[in-house]
């Protein structure tokens, strides 16, 4: 079960030019993820509000033995295929960190915060 | 086992101010941060960089059931206090979320990102 990931994605956020009668961009973001995944083992689940209002769109990534890693300033739009492609290599390494030369620019400029594995290994 | 949380501090966030040959802001919170508590069931964990380096200093706190919560823009002298009371009005809840108006002004102006309790519970 180690290669099992979930990707959080904040359903609230909102953007500029998100229609008033419209789903709002996390909204959207979510929806294009669940559209674009065909990965086993990664489960997208819907969140309000990840409290990172100001660099809408949003997601966390957490698994068991891995650091959890929150990302914002995603375009609801295009950047579902790069997270998703970022959450693949992320699975792929034992503890969740991925090189970073090989982490989508996307990741790199969008990174909010990383949080260690918990529970933390005995010391 | 459910009231265990894990507090982790960032040991490598610099301050302006910081001495150039002595402890960094983040770990000078670590030490104040451990002299100050007397709480049974909380861990306090040195973290190298919780990514939210534009914001020092940062904590994260985490536990089973509970959901992550990471702060920044603490003071490294005189927030310890706060922060380990909002960690213990953190402790008495069933899933971490304290009520807006019982937080720290620290923690409501602080706040950088929340995550869910992982795993997820069943849909």
């Amino acid at each position: 079960m180690s290669d099992d990931a979930v990707l959080y994605v904040c359903t609230t956020c909102r953007m500029e030019g998100d229609a008033p009668d419209g789903p709002r961009a996390g909204a959207r973001l979510y929806d294009a993820l669940r559209a674009a995944s065909s990965r086993e083992g990664l489960r997208i689940e819907p969140v309000e509000c990840l409290s990172v209002c100001k660099r809408p769109c949003t997601v966390a990534v957490a698994s068991g033995d891995r650091w959890t890693y929150v990302y914002g300033d995603l375009d609801p739009v295009t950047s579902a295929r790069v997270i998703l492609d970022g959450v693949g290599l992320y699975a792929g390494t034992p503890d969740g960190i991925v090189p970073w030369r090989e982490r989508p620019q996307e990741f790199r400029k969008g990174v909010v915060a990383r949080i260690p594995p918990f529970p933390p290994r005995a010391a």
